[in-house]
């Protein structure tokens, strides 16, 4: 019975792995996320069955890879270990979920599209751009509370100044922070500055210093992550590929070490030499 | 008495790094920025006098919080030292001024909104970074300087030529260079330019220049300030954590230097045998 | 015979080469898009007649120019291995098609439109800017797919939930990604906001969320990809004018591998000395 | 004579270089900067009449100021070799002319604005910046080449194709060119496109493709050359400070080059030394 496991475990592993079952696994996501694209077209009803079956045809494919590759591991804990197998496990059982009624096919057509994201785990090079992406959000998050506290800032100030002039835009704080995110993206903000000003006619300067910091801010959180991560990877590349200065750099890392081994060496044998030439030439004498 | 004092003074330090003690000042502050935040909402005269009460308790709160922090410190001096203290006591005493007049009531808001900034000197992850965006302040401050030159001598020129077509827009330099900073934003600039294009047909040429003028300005301010902050900080972490470019580079700086000593000492010796040979080798013939 | 053709393939080759010539060609090309844009203005049908005869010279002349660089090559098989001629040879053939039917006759102007990129590929500099453009697309490629899945999904969410309150901007999911991508470019995307929270009052989050993906993901991809560009080419350029820190690295690995053997022979001339001493010494005794 | 010249030379030398009188001109750039500021407000005729007046002033003392430098130059031709000169002086001498017709005074007052432009030739921090700025311009130069070739070969096949939908933003290349500009700053573009929709449903990939292409060479643009003259200036700025990596690398390679000098030094002494055992031990036998 155990070896029989075993077989048919490997059987799973080598099919996991196989280039063409992998393909065949892309093209029913890419048909998948196709379906869902049609389904936002007027159809007529004798087709949209069709895409009712071609939609279940695709769930069921979902599972039983899902089962081959759970089948595969060892132990299924081994399974649940890596986030994008429990991100592709949550994927295909909730789509499994029976919803029938009229109410919920919204639900349930909106947790389809998210199917496409199984792309991302799919390809490797999308897996190492999503981890970069990832990566970099711890260090975004400090930034991003600084500029919450800013939006919370002016917003409170603008709820306060502007609530009489345009409850619209200015009514409570929620709204106000919104409207400064307008602000932010310049999106039609001058209507916005020309009222205030009306009333309070240097309210331009909340407006430019608002923009100023956001903008600065901004691109300092942006730029700084990007940049930080491309350094550290372009860095990691270089000495990888064998090109590029941190390569050099590294190079002469290890060789400034070899150097300095054979330096203790020769000086160990000089001295010795020196001992040799002091013991010895008295001899001479 | 000294002693007396000198151990409060141990019982005030001792609070003051309490993490718990932190944890509820930061829990205060956020609980006194949703106060800010409701009072932008149209409520209940009820609970308008509940808010008043709970901000009362925040402000005594915040103040025997500054007094521990005060009395922590050996000498009152040390205290004000730090621009951080100074910006905590600022926000508390001001707020402890009582403003009763309704006319006031606004600005004695706005003064309370500033707490929320007490976060950015609470969490020592925000003081870092905002060190590192005041540190940027003076390297872009000649570049203002320019970026506001180009705007003046683009206002004065935009004010001469089409005050008369839309003096709204153009009727003297403070409102010209508003306009300017408008169209530096995008914002519905082909309107401000089709209107002046009616009698002076080569005016896009003015505002094409200025655009590109301040759009490379802008960006070189931006991009060159946080890149330069960005590489020193790289470099500073690198060589701290052991890895990296910079960190390789520092450790074959020092490594070079203990070689350049060994071999000091080799040639030393060298001399030493050589001169031994010269002078001993005439003994042996 | 075979002299008579190498002799001419000579006169070619020095034509090919010569300044004059190249300035004459790049001229050409100029005054070919000069032509063409041109025919943008209304103009008199006798000029029109004019702009056809030049039309036609400026086809001839890049013909008989691209026979002789053809003629040029030992094998017309070397022309087509450079990429940029195979671009000059289809945008000079494909301009020879005579199009007579005054429908196609768009088609024939578009065409020609494009011979203005034959400046691209005469000018060396504006080769080397091409080649750097194109050689980041294949990084900008998994970026680029990303972002799609991106537009996919929130263009299939706004689909299934918009649909009904505009169709015609969020009719089909082709339609939703189009008035996605006018929200990323922030083009009067408030409008389209408002009018989906009437419906869906938390539908704000759906646009922030997207918003923050997208310019996050775009600029990563544009940051990164200049920035590896930039560094690989200043690099190369630094190692090649010989200043630099990059060009101080390269000289520290090339004088650190000339140490390194200096120092193995000096090793091997200290072991022999060592050697001699230790068998030279009981010779002494 | 000679003599008396020259004292009077050593004294404009000394006041030219005086801080006070520095300052002084600083202080009259300023002040002639709020003059041409103040006279795009409606001012009292007798206010005017003040202000003609100290326009006259700041002429007067312009034309001093200027006196002096050049009298403090050896050779007049020593003058004119700094551009900054070259530009002070065209300043100057422009604004002397008199322009006494009515039409001509918004010529006057225009060049006069360009004085606010000597407050950069007078900062050290400002000629530097406008340096770095202008020393990148040749590199620039053939993006902005690229560009242009863009926006041309777009503009012909915008003006025609989309002529016949609207002349206004069509009719020609050069308001084709104009209308592809606001299309890349994203101003109401989506009107521009949804009008050439009707007529051509798949205009919208000439506006992706366009936008997509325009951001990718201006960002390449910017950030490269500012990249570029950032990452240099940091290199010197580090060495000449003697911190950061490159001032590392800088430190390694003297120190390298040192190294290698003692290295050569004690292979000669090593060779000496096993010639002289070579030679020496046989006379021992």
């Amino acid at each position: 019975m155990e070896n029989t496991a075993s077989s048919w475990r490997d059987h799973f592993i080598a099919l996991r792995s196989n280039k063409f079952f992998e393909m065949t696994v892309i093209a029913i996501i890419i048909f998948s996320a196709m379906l869902i694209g049609a389904t936002t077209y007027d159809i007529d009803p004798a087709w949209m069955t069709v895409l009712k079956v071609l939609d279940g045809a695709v769930t069921v494919f979902f599972l039983i890879e899902i089962i081959i590759r759970m089948a595969a591991e060892k132990r299924l804990r081994d399974f649940f270990k890596s986030g994008w197998n429990v991100f592709d496990f949550l994927i295909v059982t909730i789509s499994l979920i029976p919803i029938d009624e009229s109410e919920m096919v919204l639900i349930a057509r909106l947790l389809r599209v998210f199917r496409v994201l199984r792309l991302v785990s799919m390809i490797p090079e999308m897996r190492v751009l999503m981890d970069a992406l990832v990566k970099s959000i711890p260090r975004i998050g400090y930034v991003a509370l600084l500029m919450f506290i800013i939006f919370y800032i002016f917003g409170a100030i603008g709820s306060f100044l502007y609530e009489k002039i345009n409850p619209v835009l200015w009514g409570d704080i929620a709204i106000a922070m919104l409207t400064l995110f307008r602000v932010a993206t310049f999106e039609d903000w001058t209507d916005v500055m020309y009222e205030t000003m009306e009333v309070y006619p240097w309210s331009w300067a909340y407006y430019l210093v608002f923009i100023f910091l956001t903008a600065f801010v901004f691109l300092n959180m942006m730029i700084g992550v990007v940049l930080d991560v491309m350094t550290k990877e372009h860095e990691k590349l270089s000495i990888e590929q064998g090109e590029g200065e941190a390569s050099e750099v590294h190079w002469i890392k290890e060789h400034t070490g070899e150097m300095e081994e054979r330096l203790e060496r020769m000086e160990k044998m000089l001295e010795q030499i020196a001992d040799n030439n002091a013991n010895g030439k008295p001899k001479d004498g």
